[in-house]
């Protein structure tokens, strides 16, 4: 028996001002950090001891697991930060407006980049460096499919996450919208004509509980207050 | 070359209640949160890029750090928290109020025990249990002297940081008053008894800058403003 929650972060700046995000790293808004705590409180409630955080190499999820951490008491636990969780890369999207670029593509286009899994998003011409993937080695990418975002995902949850549950951890993942979309598809068996229909609303945590062999006995949605 | 950067956390509660703190975990004051912040700008004005962040399992330093990396721009280092920075265990002095124990005992022991190299506070009668060094297998001391808390921080000082300076890396650590004097006896080889000179106010860094063979070419102290 072991527990894995999944909590996208708080409200970002760009949530805020509805432009898609990627990997730009954008800080938490007042009401973001507010959310962290709530979060925070209602897993405190619930008298959730982990063993692991993991995290992005955003800001916006790793200030959010902080707060967590912090108002459950168990500041101590490690925080584990990767790439492989980082938000799917959004390409030349990322800073544009949501509506502006749904007037522009039309909304059915708008749409499949947005809950599609293979649509991939136009890509920018020229790769960012960025020094917090430069030193890993790791290219930023130009753009990319939830299924793109699934597969650099996905060797993280088998490498890292799944062991520890498999040992009876407990396990608190702080990430984002659609990198916890596309770990969704995968727990859930989500067919690829349907995982349009997941969201995941900032702030409000899922709680997988499993048995022994990683098979889901029970999933929450925590709704926000 | 490499940079060491060490930082004592910012106030906490009990540094305002002028209390013995230890291996009690007690939040930052509002003073405190500003000192991480002031560090961090100072840090960031000096376009320090660090490769890891070394930090205790209390919370005043856990947070004093995630604060420091957050105006460097650093939030996507690793953070790795270890017990054996934490601050000296004070024993049976933890909770009290400093100028109480001096006042009973006299301030020619008091001040051995606060400064000094091997004198031991009174020991607590009883061992605490606490989570998050049951799960590590780590008994959790009954009292410690300077030079316990020297013995126990040094495997982490040559394990995992002194290999990464040696690498070329940049790393800082937060830790404590009593941690850091430990620290700082063994790089700067201060003997036994010229120890009770040294202090490490709240947030005011110390930077070590360190040839191939990890010896100190230059020791820069930063005063707070």
């Amino acid at each position: 028996m072991s527990t894995l929650v999944i909590v996208r972060h708080g409200q970002s700046k760009a949530n805020l001002a509805n432009l898609f995000t990627g990997w730009t790293d954008v800080p938490l808004t007042a009401h973001g950090v507010a959310q962290g705590h709530a979060v925070g409180k209602e897993l405190a409630h619930r008298h959730l001891l982990f063993d692991d955080v993991h995290t992005s190499y955003m800001k916006r999820a790793i200030i959010t697991a902080d707060i967590i951490l912090d108002e459950l008491g168990q500041d101590y636990l490690p925080i584990h930060k990767t790439w492989r969780l980082n938000e799917r890369h959004y390409g030349a999207l990322a800073g544009q407006n949501k509506d502006a670029v749904k007037a522009k593509y039309g909304e059915d286009q708008w749409h499949r980049w947005r809950r599609g899994y293979t649509d991939v998003p136009p890509a920018l011409t020229q790769r960012t460096h960025d020094r917090r993937y430069d030193r890993l080695g790791v290219q930023v990418p130009l753009s990319e499919s939830l299924q793109m975002t699934q597969e650099r995902l996905l060797p993280y949850w088998q490498d890292q996450i799944a062991p520890r549950l498999l040992d009876g951890k407990n396990e608190l993942v702080v990430a984002h919208g659609s990198s916890l979309r596309a770990l969704i598809k995968y727990l859930d068996q989500i067919p690829d004509d349907q995982i349009d229909q997941v969201e995941v609303p900032n702030g409000e945590p899922i709680i997988y509980h499993f048995d022994e062999h990683l098979r889901t006995i029970k999933k929450e949605l925590i709704k926000a207050d």
